[in-house]
Formats: structure tokens, C-alpha cells, sequence
């Protein structure tokens, strides 16, 4: 009996992600292990196997196999016996979403974006070095214009910058964007200065004290594995920028970094990628290369990170479990600290230049500053020139400080460097879906607090796994939130629990 | 204008080599990196991206750009601005060569043979775990019978063994390696038997002490770095089994093993892998893809790595300068131990069940039994159900050895369960050539034992550079030998070489 044509297209997608998880490796390696010589023959290896992926994947129909699965799915014959099942239609569905976007762009195109990515890092990396913007300039301008291609390519209805945020979170506008991050910042501005107004003040973030970066590895695993990440199914290694990639659900790397003066530092990073790296551990590894076994957006990524990281990762509950194996880890820095303290220090409310280091409060007022400078670029309202300009003056308008350098500034990120425009946004829109899923985590979970205080984490895990998880790309990210919390996306349960959270710690 | 057709050949070579060089990289994550639980994944991902590279490399001529190339080639025109030039003309001839190999086999079974290959190295390690020669034994024969149905495909004159052992050492014939490895019987078997009866006897190999893991992989950087590996472009990892490989002359990399017992055992992998890495290093980056940047052989690639760890790493010189360094890194077990009686134990020739343990006399012996015994299952005259006892035979025929189990017998190389038949006997062809070029390096620099004796091997490696390694595939390895020592392989060098050392260490 001849495969069915649902069978051969699983397995052509299975080749094709074969593929994509070579890439992937080869991204891995460049970050954790490759030598400093490697870097160009490394970029241009990259950027075949990038065109080679994409030709795999529009070539899935060729024969027009494709074509005729979707004429199946959009018009099921009376036999049930012949029409897709709920899962094979989901395969079909979301194939064809992902073919009519890829097959919009040219193997040309894909090549020189690739290329153009790669080398505009390398200089961003140089400029970064030697606080030189100028020196990255032309390559910031060659992406733009490549980006701006690619949505001319793509296609969109109001605004080119749809269509590149269409990239990361399938199915988000602009308009959509700018209004719930609208609302966000309306909030966060007068909120701030609330906080700045508090009586309450809280010592610096920084605990001072020797905390040698092998005993912080070992740490860093147990927690890791305390929250359910399989050390057998993957990996956590060290790298500048931390970051999480899987392979396949029984291969997902992850990195940290450390700083030698600063434990909290790796300790964050980490929770934060473990919270990814979950989501991709617990995908359905027999649907691999389908999109039953692929993550709904990475808005919904940034909430598996982020639910970890800050409502469970900054809570008391997690510390009054952790604290104590903190303090046996690193006995001399923590002796006289008391929890109370250490919970205020690691939720302190601080303004500062660099993204990655920020607060909940203050972070989304990072991204907010992002995603309306990426879109006037993208949109034509802004030069590439004007950029350190027009980012100082909003980092004064939101944070009230003033950029003393562009190191510390327009330079400090690589994501406009790698041509990953439209992304930014994905942060803040997984913060509200991390509030959103965690007060119905709270909800379904009434012991939820005592569950963490005494370091359980399975029910948290199994909860995750049922109502995210496990159903790969079967809902959209705006049918998942409705289904799991019975609403739309709203930034109200996000803003609440920062209103629940900081008034008790500022006494606002 | 349009680029010219030799150009456009090396651009398709360059991209057929960045798909080969990310399978290497997938081999060598598995090795160093791949969490368990990722086997099998990664065993698919490595077959489907081995049948990429095969429909990539047969692509090549999918125009008739290579066919043309060769008609050039074949027939020069009279123009001399019109004929490839000598560089051109090399990288024509060698790709012909392995494209008219390539496209004889079909696809699905160079899948098949990958798939094959992947699954019975797993179950190859599982049965050595267990001792269990009968449930390896089914992928076994699997993996002979796609060896001899690959031999088909590849055609052959005298024997199916022709076809395998030119996919290692282009050129070489059974019936040339039979004579060879022959020659070196007859004079090994009552060389082994004069070294046992003397009366000079050394002390036992292992030197009893704790060496931490941690400062031998500094110790074995270091030595890498002064023999002139550039650590910038490549690695040094530890892995089950030592090897090395490149994805790139600025990223190669290599692996030892290290036994905490035992530092002399990490120390003889890292010599033998840094002769391997440093040709690799020292191919021309300008020519990645083509010929002219690859090793000539696997018998020449095996030259140098066993010219360093034993012509080299194994002579008095090279401990007259690394001992005391090795004294200052574990003083307690080195410090009543005098370098000559090191020197003695490092050489002690002494029978032993395992390959990679095995002295500079004996080793050939372990070899020479393995083709045997490969030439012998694929030529049908053996059964793979009776290799154990055939190979228990011949140990005891070889060595005077009993084996006592399959595991330190026939189960301990990886070699046959990963499907590389014809691959042996090239260790041994490494050991001649590297004796052959060996002589000529002492005739060229007469001032080479005191170059190694105060570490300083930079004469040894330009050398080596200007004579073997700039020249990549320009000439196969009958030409190369013949060109650098003046005469054709012969097994004499390496004779005299035995001779001269161990009658010395043994007074014979």
C-alpha cells in the first residue's frame, strides 16, 4: 500500500527540520564552542545551510502535495474516513501558513539576509567593543533595507512592520501591539515614579562576595533540574549572551553566563532559560518535524520564560525553598542577610541603561522604547543616523536617565544586528501572557505557594505541559490564552499583579 | 562576465564541503557534547544530511560542468590562456575522481548504510557493555553484506576489498597491502620473540599515582600548543574514544580520554590527535572545498599523527625536554623515577589484548590481524558468526595471547560497527610512511634531535608544512612519498627504525 499523502508530507517536514536543527547546532556551537578563527567559515557555512533549508522546505510541493492536503482540509469529503483528523489538520494548516510565507522569498534573498546578518554582527560586535556606532552604521542600514524587503515580499495590510512581526508572533498586528503595549506604558510611566516616590528604599541589587563560577554551575544545574529540566535530554552551558535551542525534545541546550562577583546574575538568567527549555523538552517528540511538535509563537515562548523567571522565580514562596541552599552554597556573602531582605534586593525597582538587567517594573518600558523605534525604522519615519538620538531622548522620557554611551545604549543588544526585527515586542507580549496564565495557574493550583515554598515543582510542570505545551501549534496564541484563561489577551492581569506585588514591597 | 566554469566548480565544491563539514559537526557534538537521550535523533539527522551531501556531490556534474572540465583536461587546448593551469588542473582531476566513485552509489543506499551504520554502533556499544558478541551479530552481517554490495556499485579487478580500501588510501590495492603488511609480518613475528627473550626487562607501564583530570587537560594543552597547534582555530575535548576532525583549516578540532590513574595515556592520544589537527590546520583556508585543501589519504593523514607520537613523542629527545615539565606538574609519583628508565617504560614492548594500548612492535601485529580477517569476511571466505574465534586464533597465533572475553577481543574497536571496512590496514601504511618521511626529515634537519630536545618543533613543522601539508590532494600518496623520500613506499624504514631503537632499549 502507497503512503498516504499526510504520511509523505510528515516525513518530508521531518527532513526539512532535520535540517533547521542543523542550523540550529551549528548557531549552538558558534556561541559556546567555536574557536575565534572559525568565525568566517562558520558565517558562511550558516548562511548555505540556510538557503538549503529553505529550499527544502518550499520544495515540500513541488509535486503538489501540499496543494492537495490543503484542498482536503478546506473542503473534507463526506467519508470520514477519508478526511484529516483533528491532528493531521492542524499539520496541514499550519504547513501551508509557513510554505505561503517561506516560498514569498527568494533563495537569493534568503542567502543575502543570512550573510548580511551574520557579517553586520560580527562589526556589531567590533562596534559594541570600541563604543563606535558609526562603524556599524552602514550595516544597521543594509538590514533595514533587507527587512523592509522582506515585508515587501511578505506582503502585509496597513504597516511593513506587520509583516516582520507576523515572523514571531503569528497572527499579531501593529495596531494590536501598539495598543496593548499603549495601555502598558500608561500604566508603568505614573507607576514608576510611584515607586521612585517611596519612602521605602532598598539596598543595592549587588551582594557583594566571591562566588567562584564552578560552584554557580552546580548550583545553576540543580536548580534547573529541580524545576523539571532533563539533564538527560539536554544541556546547560556557558556563553555571553544566555539563550536556549533545541534540536529535537530530547536535545535542548541551553546557556547562562557568570559573573564571578554576582550569583544572582547566573541565577536569573538560568531560571529564565530553563522556563524555555521546559517548553521544548515537553513537545510531543513523536510529531517531531510537524507543528503539533513546535511552540505556538515566541510570545507564548517569552511566557514559559518569564512565568518562571519573575512570578515564580522573584516570589517569596521560591526563595523561602532556595534561600537556605543558597546560604549553604556560599555561607560567607549571605551569613547575616536575612530572606526578607534578599526578596526586596532581587525585586528592587531601579531604572537602568541595560535591558537584560532590568526589573520587572522597568523592563517593559525597555521593550516599549524598542518596538517604537524598530517600527519607525522599519516604517520610514526614522534614519538608521537619528538612532542614538532618538534613543536617548526616549530613555530619558521613560527611565529618566541619560546614555553616557552607546556601548551602554543603542549598541547594547545583537537583535537588530542579526536582523531580527519585530521581535523585541514578543518580550513584553509573553509578560502579559505569563500573568495571564499564572493567575489561572493560581486558580487551578490553590496550594500553589506551599507547592513552591517546599521545592515541588511537578504539579506546576504537568500543568504547563497539559494546558501549553503538549499541544505543539494546535492553538494560536490568541485561541490558547482563551482557551486556558477563558480570555483575550488584556495587560490587566499583568498590571495587577505589579500593583499586588510592589505596593507591598514599596508601601505604595 | 561571466565567472568561469572552474570557478563556478570550486563554488559548488565550497558549499558541498559546508554540508560536510556540518555533518562532522554533528558527529563530533555526538561524541563530546549530545546529551543521551539525543542518540536517536541525531543518528536520523546524520543519515538524512549524509544523503544530502551525496545528491549535493553528484549534482556537481548535473549541467555537464564537470564533464566539461575534464574534456579540458584530458585535451589541453593549444591556447595556454584557455587550459586550466597546474593548481586547476589537480582540482579537476581529483574531484573527477571521487565524483565518477560517488555517483555510482544510489542514494537510498547511501542512506541505508548510514542508517545501518548509526544503529549498529549503538548496539555494537551495548553488546561490548554486556560482552554479548551475539546480539551485535545481526548488524554485523547487515553491515558486511551493504560493505560488499558497496563494493559492487564501486566495481573492482581482483577483489571487492580493492573497492573499500581505495575509498581510504586512493590507489592502494589489496593485493599491494597484503604484500606490504606481509613483509612486516615476517619480520615482526621473530622480532617480537627477540625482545621477549631478552634479558632486559622493564618495569611495569603504569606509573602509580593521581593525576587530577583537570591539570592533565592543562598539561596536554600545553603540549599541543608548543608542537604548534593553534588552540584559536580548533579545540581539544575529552571523548570516550580520542579523535580528531575538521570542519574548516581555522576550526579544527580534536579529543582525548584521560584516566585519572594513568597521565601517560592521555598524553599519547593528545600527540598522536595534534599530528592528525596540525595538517588539517596547516591545508591552504583559501582553497576550502577543493582538493587542494584536503589529505591525500587517511594512510598519509595516519603518517602524521604516528610520526609525532612515536618517531617523535616516543624518542629520548622529546623527554629529554617534556619530563621535567611533567615532573613539575605531579611531583610526587615522577620524582625518584630517572628519564631513562621513563624512557624505558614509555617503549616497553609487551603483547596486549587491546589495539589502542599497544607499543610501537606490537601494534602492526593488531593490525595486520584485523585485515586479515576484514579481507577475509568480505571476500566471503569467513563467516561473521566465526570472526570471534577467528580473531581468538590469531591473537594467540600474533601475540601469545589468550582472550578472555569478546569485549577486550573482537567487540573492542568501533571500526566494523560503524561500517568503515578498509579502514585498518591504513594505520599501518601510516606507520611506513611515517618512517620514510621520517628518515628524510633527520637527513634534512641533522639538527633535529636538538630542535626537539629543547622544544622547539618549528623547523619539524615547517617542514612537515612545505613537504606534505600545503600541497593537499596534489599528489596521491605514491607520488607524495616518492617526491619527499626519493623512492617508492617500502616497509624498510620502518624496519630499521625497530631495529635501531629497540635493540638499543632491549640489548639485542
Amino acid at each position: 500500500m502507497d503512503p498516504k499523502p499526510i504520511d509523505i508530507l510528515r516525513e518530508r517536514l521531518r527532513e526539512a527540520s532535520h535540517l533547521g536543527a542543523t542550523v540550529a547546532l551549528l548557531d549552538w556551537d558558534q556561541e559556546v564552542n567555536m574557536p575565534a578563527k572559525g568565525a568566517n567559515a562558520r558565517a558562511a557555512a550558516i548562511a548555505y545551510l540556510s538557503a538549503v533549508v529553505h529550499n527544502k522546505f518550499v520544495a515540500i510541493d513541488e509535486d503538489g502535495l501540499l496543494t492537495g492536503l490543503k484542498k482536503l482540509l478546506d473542503n473534507p469529503p463526506a467519508d470520514i474516513n477519508q478526511a484529516l483528523t483533528k491532528r493531521e489538520a492542524v499539520i496541514v494548516r499550519e504547513t501551508w501558513r509557513s510554505y505561503e510565507k517561506e516560498k514569498k522569498l527568494p533563495e537569493t534573498f534568503v542567502k543575502k539576509l543570512a550573510e548580511a546578518s551574520s557579517k553586520s554582527q560580527i562589526v556589531w560586535a567590533e562596534a559594541r567593543a570600541k563604543n563606535d556606532f558609526a562603524l556599524w552604521l552602514p550595516w544597521l542600514e543594509k538590514i533595514i533595507k533587507l527587512k523592509q524587503q522582506e515585508a515587501e515580499y511578505l506582503g502585509y495590510q496597513n504597516s511593513p512592520y506587520d509583516a516582520l512581526i507576523d515572523a514571531y508572533e503569528p497572527g499579531m498586528t501593529t495596531a494590536e501591539t501598539a495598543r496593548v503595549l499603549g495601555e502598558l506604558k500608561d500604566f508603568l510611566l505614573p507607576f514608576l515614579r510611584q515607586t521612585k516616590a517611596s519612602k521605602t528604599k532598598i539596598e543595592t541589587k549587588k551582594i557583594l562576595g566571591r562566588f567562584p563560577i564552578s560552584q554557580q554551575v552546580t548550583l545553576n544545574k540543580l536548580i534547573a533540574g529541580q524545576m523539571g529540566f532533563d539533564i538527560e535530554a539536554g544541556r546547560l552551558d556557558k556563553s555571553v549572551h544566555p539563550f536556549s535551542t533545541n534540536f529535537h525534545p530530547t536535545d535542548v541546550r541551553m546557556t547562562t553566563r557568570y559573573r564571578e562577583d554576582d550569583v544572582l546574575y547566573s541565577i536569573g538568567s538560568t531560571i529564565h532559560e530553563t522556563g524555555h527549555a521546559l517548553y521544548e523538552q515537553n513537545l510531543p517528540a513523536e510529531d517531531f518535524g510537524t507543528p503539533l511538535a513546535e511552540t505556538v509563537s515566541m510570545g507564548i515562548h517569552e511566557s514559559q520564560s518569564r512565568l518562571w523567571e519573575n512570578n515564580i522565580g522573584q516570589s517569596l514562596p521560591f526563595w523561602q525553598y532556595f534561600y537556605p541552599k543558597l546560604q549553604v552554597a556560599f555561607p560567607k556573602p549571605f551569613k547575616r542577610l536575612k530572606l526578607a531582605k534578599l526578596y526586596q534586593i532581587i525585586n528592587k525597582v531601579e531604572p537602568s541603561l541595560v535591558r537584560t538587567e532590568a526589573d520587572e517594573v522597568t523592563y517593559n518600558l525597555h521593550i516599549i522604547l524598542r518596538f517604537e523605534l524598530e517600527r519607525a525604522l522599519i516604517e520610514g519615519q526614522l534614519e538608521a543616523g537619528e538612532l542614538p538620538q532618538a534613543w536617548n531622548t526616549k530613555m530619558k522620557e521613560y527611565l529618566g536617565l541619560e546614555v553616557p554611551n552607546d556601548q551602554l545604549g543603542v549598541l547594547q543588544d545583537i537583535h537588530w544586528a542579526g536582523g531580527d526585527i519585530g521581535y523585541f515586542a514578543t518580550y513584553s507580549l509573553g509578560n502579559l501572557y505569563a500573568a495571564q496564565f499564572y493567575q489561572q495557574l493560581r486558580k487551578d493550583l490553590p496550594e500553589l505557594d506551599q507547592q513552591i515554598a517546599t521545592g515541588d515543582f511537578s504539579k506546576i510542570n504537568h500543568w504547563l505541559k497539559q494546558n501549553i505545551h503538549r499541544h505543539g501549534k494546535t492553538y494560536r496564541a490568541g485561541e490558547l490564552i482563551k482557551k486556558v484563561t477563558g480570555e483575550e489577551l488584556t495587560s490587566r492581569y499583568f498590571i495587577d499583579y505589579l500593583k499586588a506585588k510592589y505596593q507591598k514591597i514599596y508601601n505604595l
